[in-house]
Formats: structure tokens, C-alpha cells, sequence
């Protein structure tokens, strides 16, 4: 069925690259759309953005900061110099910041870690440090612990099955974790949940610092004194303001009691420098650990526990603050009621420039180039709504009130959600809901690499053939026309607009040639991202090409470019990835337990060492797959019976488009995931173990992963259900249309 | 065909299980033979060899030292009181020894590397220097330069590959590479071969330092002022003294000119520890060098050329010196002119006590308990020769000159070589001519693993399936009944006898559960040996019976236990690889080459980065293997069928016991492989561009490897005549016993 898809959706490239019309558009319209869009082109001054950057950057412009609000109002100034209507929403949201924070080698010597970056005399901007939030991980609890070391890697669910080998608890200890390669929040969370009572972070310099790179400011990686920051609430179970989950954070919001917010961490965490952690792991002992586990600081590494002590003290202030969203509003011309919403968010957790300025200036260039011509006479024909978020960082916070506040009325109308955040340079990424999997794909077909003479999709798919390194990546890379857009997890203000509303989105922006770990640090400053990240905004001028077409094409789209072919080829990919885990896990477990039970293990283990074989398991059963076989069956043929029907007719109508934008949400079920109902979307959720990383069909995928054997089939029920309730409407609009 | 010839390997086992014979022996020679095994296991005295280890480990005794000699005159005295009859073989050599060493940075900053190891409170050894040759590369030639460094990596082909990416060249500049991965002398040898005027040679501790575990002598791990001696002849070319290749160094032989022999390098080579690494290192600019060539120093590791630029100076005394080879006699008592030759180096880098005493010492033990059984009326029925080689750590020089002093008597008389070297603990590991893969197996399956209840085979094949990872190691896991011997390459004394003279040959050893750094540094002592690598000496104690049981049933057989089945899988292996090998350049060329023409490489370059595409090459053509592969399936038919007559018949004599075991010289020829003519075997090589890494079936693997396209064919023509030859010999003694 995949190979005949391929073929069809081969089949439709062609059909679309000899019929030049923009997707959703007739001849003539697509003739002025593309006239429309080379004005827009026209009209993107990076200088402009350079001082958007410049100025907005200037100072530490975290949410509930003078400087942060000074911003917002700065972009509200800006829309409404440029015509739009202009709001600020403002929610009452509770927002911690450090009061006390304290980490101190007490045994086997002694030491207290400085907690602080230092200033730089190449980068003045990394001086002003007025209203500086110092470094600390948002919604940590308060506490003061004391306790031994333990080293527990990236402290990931598979770090803990290695340390179990080697009989190792964090139970009463301190787990020291790296960051990366999971979401930070994942870390004390877990490292909570096996018994430790605190977390200490730190980025090692073989991920970032001297060991990936040069460091800041001879080149763009960690400088040693440099300490990630970062948001460690349970984002996973649900972001935003932890005392109003489901509810928008106004002023009278009914809210919990802070001790009620299950999404603050149970164990205090903190995180420090590499320069500050490698008198914490010198002094450690124990086992070494094994060769994937070691960083590049000049030590052995070794598990613990102990005989290094640490005591750890973390207090904050639990203030009520003020976040300030900039809503920006261009009533629609033709359909005021269906809204086009494209957000950034601007505070930043010092200076910002990379992370979230580097987007926002793009979002705005975009925005003041739709105005100009709207002024000119070419006003959407949807309503457009620009959203500059606040509090982004501590737990996506801005964003959630505000879709929380008006999600009845977001359900209505949102056609679509786009969203940007830090850029850089290199290669176009685009995540999001696959029914626009192809809509992205003409855009990207049209705008040019700034660098070169190629489209952006030319440059990606070139990429995409050299670097193909699974089965899978290279049968898409030699045959697949389309390139995938990246399924989402979390990580920015997307999540309430897809995962809790069910609207369709998308994750738009430039990367892949410019590492660096500036990222959360008071290193994120104009100096280091326009010397390290986009020097000329080279690439940030090409953004808002991409994201201009997004929102022009979204909002002027006579029949809404919706498309299905791309969902049900990726649904297709998700489901046989499922059946494999299924597979791979129960003939690893099978593996496993023989080599348990024949004594294998017990034979080949070194007496010299703690390790031991891996943990036993039961038998993976086999697993009905058949009704979520059958949905994508249906959903298949209901997707290719569409585009048949959609390359010929020109029929639309309002109804036709209200079926077509709220088809996302029949992807969602009230309920909610198991154990998480805010997470309504069961295609795509952010991972309950892993974070930001996305898992699809998460509620069948989660429930084989944990093991958790007999919930397996009734989330292929409940997976089915929705790809059934979504094949149902593919079919109805086709019946109008057809 | 290869899953007929598991069958009958499986069907092969089970009948020796049931019939219970020792291969090569009927049933009253077999229990008489298992009697003498059990004397022989009863006379180890772990005592005994712990005593001489710590005796001939109290001081350095390199080639050309008085304490070598001392050695040399221990051990023959310890042979001539057990009985046998012992000659000390003398040759003269040429070994250089430092007389200059100087490496200085010279630029940007000034740094004079200190090239001493530190003497340790904790090992009192470590102090002894009398007559201790400090850290230095034998055979580097002299020279003085001074240049720019580049950093090469391991100092591999693939590596230049690499920098050729880049741009970087290491023509007039002074390469520093790693320690590793390759053997040494290839790193000063292609360093040379493109146009670099020196070679500085460097354990990073991330292979070997506090990176992968901790240093001595807190752990085994190499210390930070420790460095590796070692020679870097060029012996791919030819092994054993530079002035005589192919004849014996005696002290009349015919000598070249010592600026005619190629085996010397063409630049200087110096080796430094990674603690005076660090400030030449971090003195480097340039790109950053990718993540896979990082190592553990707390610096960003560049490529270069410079700004560090390095000053390297070497001299050496050319001196001639006397190597002392301890030649011990056993005359059998039934066939004196069949020779079972065992051996194990007794010079070493320094104190030694790892390498080579630790193997020594196990072939002492075992030559005291056979000359104890023959005083006790079991004199080995074929002759038996104990050698302790001389300065085999400069070259395998003693070996390789006995072995060509004696070559012609060596070809006529030798059944089969059998070598050790420093021995550890964990997993017998055992290397060797395929003709004795069932043999070596039957040992092993009866000899115990000393620290559990099961066989050193069980324990091995434990291993194995645990650890499998290729699908070959993954079938051969589940499926085979024998643990396939390693194909040998070079770095002991065995080359000589295998690769020049085509003697059937092994090599055995413990290890896997003992990582460390000593390897030929200053830590190599007694006390390092005895904490670290095998404390009380119980694997020691377990390999004279490995190695025990091997000499007394090659020495006692009544038909010799040569067979081919083993060796005919492993050559269909070889032949399935070359051909996979041959498939996979093709197709990866061919995507490249695509990759390139059609502007994907150009357009997914980071333009910022100097990295270029991988070179383009001539399409891989299809080579006509057929030869090979009917010469193979002759192979088999003539294995498999003498196997069957083997397994019924009892007949033997002495000419099918010397067509057995002169088998293995009809996989050599007089002409030697192509561009060396020194080794003269056509299945084992070292290889060319690798060193001790064996490369199987050379001819033809190499000839791909290195694109010589037009040479395959030939090269596969001269590997089936061998193997047809062979064939025939197994057919003519399948017909003499059938």
C-alpha cells in the first residue's frame, strides 16, 4: 500500500509541477498570489530587523521583567503603527525566581560551586546585567537536601536500566545528570521517581563547551562558566500555568493551591557550569563508567555513590506575575470568522537574541509586510492574528492561557496555527500537522536558499540523500517527492494549539549550520548570534518568505490546501513503525530472558565487576494491530478518492473549508490521553519519558514502550477511532466537492 | 553451501561428542593421552612462576641489555635442569637506541615536552632504571625537523581521506597522531608517504588515560606522563633485521647497506605522553576537527596546520647488538624429525613483566611439566622446541632470524608453531591457521574456566552470543558449533613461521576482563601485573594447560590432528566477504559518484566550512570470482569427504602425517605477495596499510581496497591456484586413509 501511495503522490508532484496553480487556488488567483508574494518579498528589510533585534535584545527580558514588558509593548507599538488591531491579554500566572540557591561539595572536600556566568570583555551586551534572572530550573521545589552523588548520564529511563546493571540507586542520593538528550524537566522528574532527593544539571563540554567546539567567544560553544537555564515543569503531564491546567489564568481564575500543581518538580533541582561540576565529579568514585557515558572533562567518570556529598539548597520567590501577549488582529475581508494565527513568543531568559528574538524580528517582518499590503488594497481574505507570547520559557505559559482563555472560540475558527521561534542558518525545518505536509512543500518549492541558486526543498532534499542513514530515510530520500514534515512533540508554543485543541500547525524555521550553546545562557546576545548564528540575517530574511506564503496562502486559499495523502503516508509510516517496536521488543525479550535462563549471562559477566545481565521481562504478547490496520486502509483510500477529486474540481464553500480546517480536531478525543487528559491529540504528543520529543500515536506507543501490556489494544481502539472519524470526513468532503 | 557445511561441522560435534576420542588419537592413545593431561595440569606451580616473573621482571631487559641476557642465561639454565638439550642462538642486529630526543613547540608559545615517565612511590619498579631505554620509536631514522603541525587522528588512510575533505595536507608539516586503531609503524609510514617531514605519536586518554579508566596507580589506566615505546619498522614489508631480510642475521650473513633498507622509516618518529601533548595540542587552530577524532584532553581539538609549529629532533646509536634466542630441545621419541615448535619472546620494553613475562612464564611451566613427564618415561613421540625469542619488540628480530636461518630444515620438519605473548584474564582467546580450528576447540572444550564450573569454551561461546553484533557473529552465536580461530595478521613471533614459512600456527592468550595502559611504558611491572591484569596469577596458572595439552597432542598424535572443514568455512567467509566487499565499494562509489554529478553534495555543503565533498572515483567494475569459488567448492567436497574417511579410518604413517602437516605450505608460494615478497602466505597477511590488522585472502582484499582494479583477477587466480592445491593434497590423503 506504501509503494502505491508513493506512486500517487509521485504521480501528483507532476501533476502539480505541469499545473502550476498555488494548492487551493484556481489559475487567475494563484497568478495574483504569487504577484502578492513577490510584493511581500519585496518588502522584508533586514536592517530593519537587525534593529528590531538590536534593541529588543538589549537588555534581560524575562517574563515579569520591566525590560520584558517594555518589549511588548515596543511590538504592540509596532502593529499598531502598521494598521493592526492591537490587544494586549495579560494573565495572572505564577512565576518562580530564584531567592536562595546553594551547592556545596562537603565531603570527601570541600567546595562551593559560584552559580554565576562571567561578563566578557568581547561582549558588552554580557555586562548588562540589570533585572538578570541568575541561572536555576523554573518550577523546581524548594528544599535543602545533603546527600552522596550519584552519576546517572543523561538521566533517561535507559540510564537508569544501566545503573540497576550495576546495582546502583539514587534512592537518598543526589543524581548529577548532563543535560541533553532528553527534555531537562525529563531528569529530576525521573531521578524523583526512583527516590533521589535532588537533582543537580550541567552541560558536559563533550556536548557543549570545549569539547564540541570553541567556546564563547572564540567560537559559539558553551563558555565554561556558562549554565543553561531552563523551565523543569512537568510540561509533559501539562504546560502552561501550573495552578490553572484547562483554564485561562485571568485575574479570577479559580485556581489550585500551589501544592496541588502536580506539574512542579517533588525534589529541588539546580543547575550549574561544567566549570563548577568537575570538582563535584572529580571527587566521585565507584565504578567507571561505561565509554558512552564519559564527557570531556579532564576526569575519570565514575558512578557513585559518593564518596562525594553535596548539599544543595534552592529557594524561590513564588511571585504572581504579569504575562503580557501581544495579540495583533487584521480582520479578514472576506472571512472574518475563520482565522490564520501566527505566534512567536519574546520573552527570553536573559538577553534573547537567539532564543526567541531571532524568530520574533522574522514573525514582525512578515507582519508589517502583510499590512503594507493590506494597506495597498491586498487586505487577507481570512482574518490574520499575529501573538508575540510572553512567558514562553517557564512552561510555554503565555501561549496556554491565552488558547485555555478562548479555546471555544479557537476551535471555531482557527484554520491554522504557525509557529516560529529561534532561527538560525542552514536548512528550512518544518514540523507540523501532515494534513499541510504538502502545502509546506510547494512553499519551500518556491522560495530560493539564499546562498545559492536552489530552492529550499532543492538544498533540504539534497541534504536529506547525503545524510540518509536508515532504511527508511534513504527509500524517502531516493523516492519520496515530498519531503516529511517532522512530526511535533513540545518545545514551544504549538503544543495548546495542536495537542490541546486539535488545530492544525506548524513549526517553521532555518538551522543545521551553526551549532553553539549559547541556548539559555547569558551568552544569548546580539554579539553571539549575529556573529555566530545568521551574521547578515541572511537566513532570517528568507523566514519570513516561507512563513509570509504560509499566512498569505492560508488566508487568501479559495478552497482551504488541506491535502491527505501526506497524513495517510506518515500515519502509514507510524503504524509500521508501531508493529516493529512490537516485534523488535519481543524478540529483544525473548533474547534476553534465554540468555538469562540458559545461564548465558552468568557465564560471559566479569567477577571483577558489578555489572549484571539486563533485567528479565515478561513476554511481549502479540498485539491486534487489525483496527488500526483497517483505519489507515480507509483512511488511504479516502485520502487518494480527495485528491483525485480535489485536482479537478473547483468547487468550495464555506462549509467546505469549515469541514476541511477542523478535520485536526476529529485527531483529538476530550478525554485526552491516559493519564494526561490535557493532551487531547493522539497522533502527536510529546513524550511522558522523553519530553520534548514527539511520540506518534503516543497512547499505543507509550503503552508498548512501558510495557504496559494489556493497554496496548484498547489504544489501538481508541487510534483507529479517531483515523475512522478523520477518513469519515476526508470522505464527506470529497461527496461535496466530487 | 555454507549451510551444508554447518550441518556437517554441527553432525561433525556430535559425533565426537559421542565418540569421545582426542582427535588424532584412537581410544587407548586417547585415555593414555587425557592420563598424561592430568599430570601435566598437577605439575603447575603458580608459585613457581610467580617467582620467575618477579625475577625477570626486577629490571628493563631489552634486546642488546645485560639484564636480557641475564634472562636469556636463566631460562636456558632452568631448560638445561629440567633435561633438555639447549643451545642459545645468537644473531647480530642492528638496534638503534636513542641518543637525541627533542620535541619543543616552538611557536606560538614555547614548550619543551619532557618525554621521561615518573617513577611512582606506590611501585617501587618503577624506580629501578638501570639501563632503561627511555620512550622512543625503534627504526625511526634520524633527522632534525621543524614545520607547522597538522593533526592526523589514528594516522589511518581513512583519516587522510578526511583531510583531504578539509584541504589539509600534511606535506612539509609534522603530523601528531593517536596511539591506536592501526598499528604504530603505519602512522609514520602514510604520514610519509604524503610529504609530512615528521611524526609525533600520542596516547590520548580518551583511549588510553584517565578517559577510559582510572590512571595507574589508582587504576590500570595509562598514567599521565606515561608513553609507548615501540617499533615502527616498516614489517608489512618484511619483519626481523632491517639488514637481512629473508636470511639469518648470523654474524657472517650478507648485509645490505643500512640506507638500502626500506623498512626503516623515511621520517623521524617520536613518541611523547598525552600530559606533553596537551600544550602542543592546544596551541593548534584551524577547523575543528570532527566528533569521532576528539579524544579526552580539556581542549577543542583542531586540525591545524599550526600555529603550533614544533621543532623534533632524533638521533640513535645504529649500534650491532647480540640477540640471545634460547633454543630448548625435547628429541621425540618416535618421530625426532617432526617438530613441534613453541615459543613466547622473553625481551621486553622495559621491566616487561605483561610483555612478554606473563606469557613466558605459562610456557615455562609447561616445558618444566614435560620434561617431567618424559623423565618420568612420557617422552613427547615427536620432537618438541621451547624457544624464548630475543628482541622481538624491535621486530620479531629473533624469530624471524632463526626462522630464516633455519628456514629450509623449518619447511622439511615443523608440524606446527605455537605462540604466546603477555597473557591477561577473562576469555582464552586463540588465533591461528584454520587447520587446527576443530583441534583447538577439543582442548578448550576440556580445559575449565579457573573461577567457574564450565568449560573456557562455554564460557567463550557465552560471550559470543552476548556480544554478537554483525549478523555473521550473530549466526555463528546461534548456529556454529566451533568457535572460529582468528585469522592472524602480525605482532608476534608467529609471523616468521606462518607467513614466510608456511607453518601451521597459533597463537593463545586470556583476556578481555583486564583494560589498562602498562603496554610497553614504564608501568609494565610486576606490581602493576600482579594488581591489575591477572592478581595471583590464576588465568596464568589455566594457560599451560591450554598451551600443555596443544604441544603434547600435536607431539603424540598418531595421525595428525590437522583438518580442513573449518578451515574451508572460514575461507567461504573470506570469499563472501571479498565479494561483499567488492559489491559494496561498487554501490557506494557509484551513489558518490551520483551524488556528486548530480550537484546534491555541492548543494548540502555548509558554506561555511571548508569540508568538501568525498572524492570521486572510477566506477568499481565486476570481477569474474568464479576461480575462487570453484576452487572453494573443490575445498569443501575434499574437506567434507575427508572428514568422513577421518572419523572411520585409523590408518596413518608417516608420509600422511607429513602431507597433513606440510598442508599449510601449499597455501604459500615462493613468489610472496605482490610488492613484498617476504611473506609468502596467500590466506593471512598483515596488512599493508594496517599492520597488525590481519587481512585474509590478501592478494584479492587488498587489490579492491586499494583500487588496483586491474590486479583482482590475477590476484584471484594466485588465491585459487593455493586453494586448489590444498584441495588436492586433502584428496590425496583422503586417499591414502579412505
Amino acid at each position: 500500500m506504501r509503494i502505491l501511495l508513493l506512486a500517487l503522490l509521485a504521480a501528483g508532484q507532476c501533476s502539480l509541477a505541469a499545473d502550476d496553480r498555488v494548492l487551493g487556488f484556481d489559475e487567475a488567483a494563484s497568478n495574483a498570489q504569487r504577484n502578492i508574494e513577490s510584493r511581500l518579498d519585496a518588502s522584508i528589510d533586514k536592517n530593519e530587523m537587525d534593529q528590531w533585534l538590536r534593541r529588543m535584545s538589549a537588555k534581560p527580558h524575562h517574563a515579569g521583567s520591566a525590560a520584558g514588558k517594555e518589549n511588548a509593548e515596543f511590538i504592540a507599538s509596532l502593529f499598531e503603527s502598521w494598521g493592526y488591531d492591537v490587544e494586549i491579554a495579560e494573565y495572572e500566572i505564577l512565576l518562580p525566581t530564584p531567592k536562595v540557591r546553594e551547592v556545596e561539595l562537603v565531603a570527601p572536600t570541600q567546595f562551593s560551586a559560584s552559580l554565576t556566568e562571567d561578563s566578557l570583555a568581547e561582549d558588552p551586551s554580557t555586562s548588562v546585567r540589570e533585572e538578570l534572572l541568575p541561572p536555576y530550573n523554573a518550577f523546581s521545589i524548594d528544599g535543602e537536601v545533603e546527600g552522596e552523588l550519584v552519576f546517572v548520564n543523561y538521566g533517561r529511563l535507559e540510564d537508569y536500566e544501566i545503573l540497576d546493571r550495576y546495582g546502583i540507586s539514587v534512592e537518598g542520593k543526589i543524581a548529577i545528570a548532563k543535560y541533553g538528550m532528553s527534555w531537562r524537566g525529563i531528569k529530576p522528574k525521573l531521578a524523583g521517581e526512583k527516590g533521589a532527593i535532588g537533582t543537580i544539571l550541567y552541560s558536559d563540554p563533550a556536548d557543549d563547551g570545549y569539547g564540541a567546539g570553541d567556546p564563547y567567544p572564540k567560537g559559539a560553544f558553551k563558555h565554561e562558566s556558562g549554565i543553561q537555564r531552563g523551565s523543569v515543569m512537568d510540561m509533559p503531564t501539562y504546560p502552561g500555568d501550573v495552578l490553572t491546567p484547562g483554564r485561562g489564568a485571568t485575574r479570577n481564575a479559580k485556581r489550585l493551591k500551589q501544592e496541588d500543581a502536580i506539574t512542579i518538580t517533588r525534589i529541588p533541582v539546580l543547575p550549574i557550569s561544567h566549570k563548577d561540576a568537575l570538582p563535584l565529579l572529580s571527587a566521585m568514585d565507584g565504578e567507571v563508567v561505561p565509554p558512552d557515558w564519559r564527557g570531556a572533562l579532564p576526569i575519570t567518570y565514575h558512578f557513585g555513590p559518593g564518596p562525594a556529598r553535596v548539599r544543595m539548597k534552592a529557594e524561590f520567590n513564588w511571585n504572581m506575575v504579569t504575562a503580557y501577549n501581544v495579540i495583533a488582529r487584521l480582520e479578514g475581508s472576506e472571512y472574518p470568522d475563520e482565522w490564520v494565527i501566527r505566534g512567536n513568543h519574546h520573552d527570553g531568559w536573559n538577553h534573547g537574541a537567539a532564543d526567541p528574538l531571532s524568530g520574533l524580528i522574522t514573525m514582525l517582518a512578515e507582519a508589517k509586510a502583510v499590512a503594507a499590503l493590506a494597506n495597498a488594497g491586498e487586505r487577507p481574505k481570512r482574518t490574520v492574528i499575529y501573538a508575540a507570547w510572553d512567558a514562553e520559557e517557564p512552561g510555554l505559559i503565555g501561549s496556554t492561557e491565552w488558547a485555555e482563555h478562548h479555546a471555544k472560540e479557537l476551535k471555531k475558527h482557527a484554520v491554522a496555527y504557525l509557529n516560529t521561534d529561534g532561527t538560525s542558518r542552514g536548512f528550512i525545518g518544518i514540523g507540523g500537522s501532515h494534513v499541510l505536509e504538502r502545502f509546506f512543500n510547494q512553499i519551500i518549492e518556491e522560495v530560493k536558499d539564499p546562498r545559492s541558486e536552489i530552492s529550499l526543498k532543492q538544498r533540504l532534499q539534497a541534504s536529506l540523500k547525503i545524510n540518509a542513514e536508515s532504511d527508511q530515510e534513504k527509500k524517502d530520500a531516493a523516492e519520496r517527492a515530498d519531503i516529511r514534515l517532522d512530526p511535533m512533540g513540545s518545545g514551544s508554543d504549538y503544543t495548546p494549539f495542536l495537542q490541546h485543541l486539535g488545530i492544525a500547525s506548524a513549526k517553521l524555521g532555518f538551522g543545521g549550520e551553526a551549532a553553539g550553546g549559547s541556548y539559555h545562557t547569558l551568552y544569548d546576545t546580539y554579539e553571539h548570534f549575529t556573529t555566530w548564528n545568521d551574521p547578515g540575517l541572511v537566513y532570517g530574511e528568507t523566514l519570513p518568505k516561507v512563513t509570509g506564503r504560509a499566512t498569505l496562502r492560508l488566508a487568501n486559499a479559495q478552497r482551504l490546501p488541506f491535502e491527505f495523502l501526506g497524513l495517510a503516508d506518515n500515519i502509514a509510516l507510524y503504524v509500521s513503525e508501531l508493529e516493529e517496536l512490537a516485534d523488535t521488543m519481543r524478540e529483544a525479550t525473548a533474547k534476553t530472558n534465554e540468555l538469562i535462563d540458559s545461564g548465558a549471562w552468568a557465564a560471559a559477566l566479569d567477577p571483577n565487576k558489578s555489572l549484571g545481565a539486563p533485567a528479565r521481562h515478561e513476554p511481549v504478547p502479540h498485539f491486534g494491530f487489525a483496527p488500526l490496520k483497517n483505519a489507515l486502509e480507509r483512511l488511504q483510500t479516502a485520502a487518494t478518492a480527495y485528491d483525485a477529486a480535489a485536482k479537478t474540481s473547483t468547487v468550495t464553500s464555506e462549509e467546505i473549508n469549515n469541514l476541511l480546517y477542523t478535520s485536526e480536531r476529529l485527531l483529538t478525543r476530550d478525554e485526552g490521553l491516559d493519564g494526561r487528559p490535557w493532551y487531547k491529540h493522539h497522533i502527536y504528543a510529546p513524550g511522558f519519558y522523553t519530553g520534548y520529543g514527539v511520540k506518534t500515536i503516543p497512547g499505543v506507543r507509550e503503552a508498548i514502550e512501558q510495557r504496559e501490556y494489556e493497554k496496548v489494544e484498547p489504544q489501538i481502539e481508541i487510534a483507529a477511532g479517531v483515523l475512522n472519524n478523520m477518513a469519515e470526513r476526508i470522505e464527506q468532503v470529497t461527496s461535496l466537492i466530487d
